[in-house]
């Protein structure tokens, strides 16, 4: 048959591909483990390989001196420091950036307390501070970030914007790619905090064999975030999962029943309202079941649309409440058999509060993929927008 | 670079594959008509598209003599009568049986009325008899059959179960796959009925250019079927798209305000107890449009979970009360922009009452490519289970 020259060389970029994959997350490998893996031939390797060592995606490593008897293979490993990738978590009180390898190494984690009340001015200084401290603590500079994503609260539409909605003061008026694109040229993406910690769960969390996910932000206010069939849905206009917003499914009151349980002290700040609420049902208190079971009620009305609609695998509890789960989760179960035709598995969150940029340097990852290990192999260096 | 044999192998089949998808669905082609299309060298095509024809993919259409200076160039179609599928409605009131060939053609459609009371026995012998009416309609044998694919009402299991909940008396019982899996050793499946209307909404009605569509079956009963990112939602149990049964959003009840609307003839049956409301508050009857109003109040709060879980791009309204909706939409609308961040378009399906088989049609021909067309090419015969 006949085969042209291009067939040819999109074969081998397809090649040299595979060999990329081979390498990434494996320990050095050998030319003859690569060729398993790839499912080509040794010489073939052999050649592809070597491309990737001279184009600075792979690097050698040299036999050690020693033990083995016989010369031993020299081994190849993924240069997953090539570039890195920035998730920064802006939150109501928080900000919080991660940074990673192009392995999913997470290198600096570091973050800065914001006034909840600061307008878009000060939350935007806070990013760039908490940025000024990851790159200065690591040695680097914005050209070594290959890509930057963003989460924020609030449905969050194509261009980054939360028009819509967002406890954030002042943030709809917020043009954060714009800011950060003034020091990245890189790709910058902003997305919704619980679209970001269900990519965070299904990474590094509790729901890594799910494809089918409903993750539940839980706290003082209720939001949700979906995998489906392993990716992450967005929503035509980035709206997804706001089903918070219908008052029929009660969600926008349910945490009231904890805020308003008796027997809270005076002195406790809104937060801790709710955790004294859960500590004191977890100690047998009355009243605290009560309310407990309350909140549970309305926020299963919730779940349940969310369940029947989807028909996911698992549900994932997270948020703040999520340290109470083991209070939450079996009247939740118990509402939710009232509700639904079959029932998923519920799942407790151990990710704590760094789900959101967690899942903010998997989305980053992703772009990089996308753009330099996607199609065709591009060079080892940071994307422009 | 070294290219093994077995790169060459898998390089054909995959080339032999893509000039198949460039044949499928075109007028019958040249050869450099379908290099173009498949992006490959003319040479190459020619020693294909004759491989093709060998094996009774392809056919070749000699030139008709005549008008054309010079000799013109031999033409190939896909032959699309090679293989045909059925698509299967059992529906509450009827038995409706569509015969498509390889290119969704449709060539016959034939149904039977079903008593609504019927068991589960007499349902299936009334399957059984459209299907020889098609069968001898069409001169044409079970081997023939490449898939079928049947639509019932209720969530379906893997093993084409209805086991949690169907209008169609006895039918948690039925097993219709293994019923046809009699006459037919063909892949047989079974699937939901608003599922396969939403699929033959995108496939050959209101919704072609959508890919995140909910469609809305309308009737007596309410029902979700959702296309997300282009495909299907099955759900994890196959009950994706069930939020009716959950009582908040009010589905259950929302068409009894139609039937309870006062200046209903005595004598009009249930169906058509709703089709003299529409048209009443068409007429401008002021009884008639509060219940259409209190109705689509009721149907806005389920279809306002579905817009704010999912955030689509369109939903159709279909299903047995489509008929009516040009007095259904508007208020629709107007209800749905209270609950809602923001609003897809709404659009009336007018496939009629042969959606869930024309759904079902789509889903076998998608059977047939996934056997014989899909990581390689396989013989045109009909696949086995």
């Amino acid at each position: 048959m006949a085969t042209t020259g291009t067939d040819l060389s999109r074969m081998r970029e397809m090649n040299q591909l595979s060999i990329v994959w081979a390498l990434r997350g494996n320990p050095p490998s050998t030319v003859t483990e690569l060729a398993g893996r790839a499912g080509l031939s040794r010489p073939a390797v052999d050649v592809l390989v070597q491309a990737l060592v001279a184009e600075g995606w792979a690097q050698v490593q040299e036999p050690g001196a020693g033990s083995v008897v016989g010369r031993p293979a020299r081994r190849y490993r993924f240069r997953a420091d090539a570039g890195h990738v920035l998730g920064i978590d802006v939150g109501v009180h928080k900000v919080l950036a991660v940074l990673s390898d192009l392995e999913g190494n997470l290198v600096r984690t570091l973050r800065r307390p914001v006034d909840p009340e600061a307008p878009p001015a000060e939350r935007l200084a806070e990013v760039d501070g908490v940025i000024d401290d990851v790159l200065r603590a690591t040695g680097m500079t914005p050209d070594d970030v290959w890509a930057v994503t963003v989460g924020v609260t609030g449905p969050v539409d194509a261009a980054g914007r939360t028009s819509l909605s967002t406890p954030l003061p002042g943030w709809t008026e917020a043009d954060p790619v714009a800011h950060l694109a003034a020091r990245f040229s890189c790709p910058v993406r902003v997305e919704n905090d619980c679209k970001l910690s269900a990519v965070a769960e299904r990474w590094k969390g509790v729901a890594q064999d799910a494809d089918d996910i409903v993750f539940l932000l839980a706290g003082l206010r209720t939001g949700a975030g979906l995998i489906l069939d392993g990716a992450l849905r967005r929503g035509h206009g980035g709206a997804a999962g706001e089903i918070g917003a219908l008052k029929a499914v009660r969600w926008l009151t349910a945490p009231d029943h904890l805020q308003t349980c008796p027997g809270i002290p005076d002195t406790a700040a809104p937060g801790e309202a709710a955790a004294w609420v859960f500590q004191a049902a977890r100690d047998g208190d009355r009243e605290a079941r009560g309310a407990v079971r309350r909140y549970t009620r309305d926020l299963a009305v919730g779940v349940a649309a969310l369940v029947l609609t989807l028909d996911p695998q698992v549900v994932v509890y997270g948020g703040g409440f999520s340290r109470s789960a083991d209070v939450v989760l079996e009247p939740l179960r118990r509402e939710l058999t009232k509700h639904c035709l079959r029932l998923p598995e519920l799942r407790a969150s151990t990710l704590g509060d760094e789900s959101v940029a967690l899942g903010a340097v998997r989305l980053a990852l992703d772009e990089v993929d996308d753009r330099l290990l996607g199609d065709r192999l591009s060079a080892p260096s940071a994307p422009r927008r």
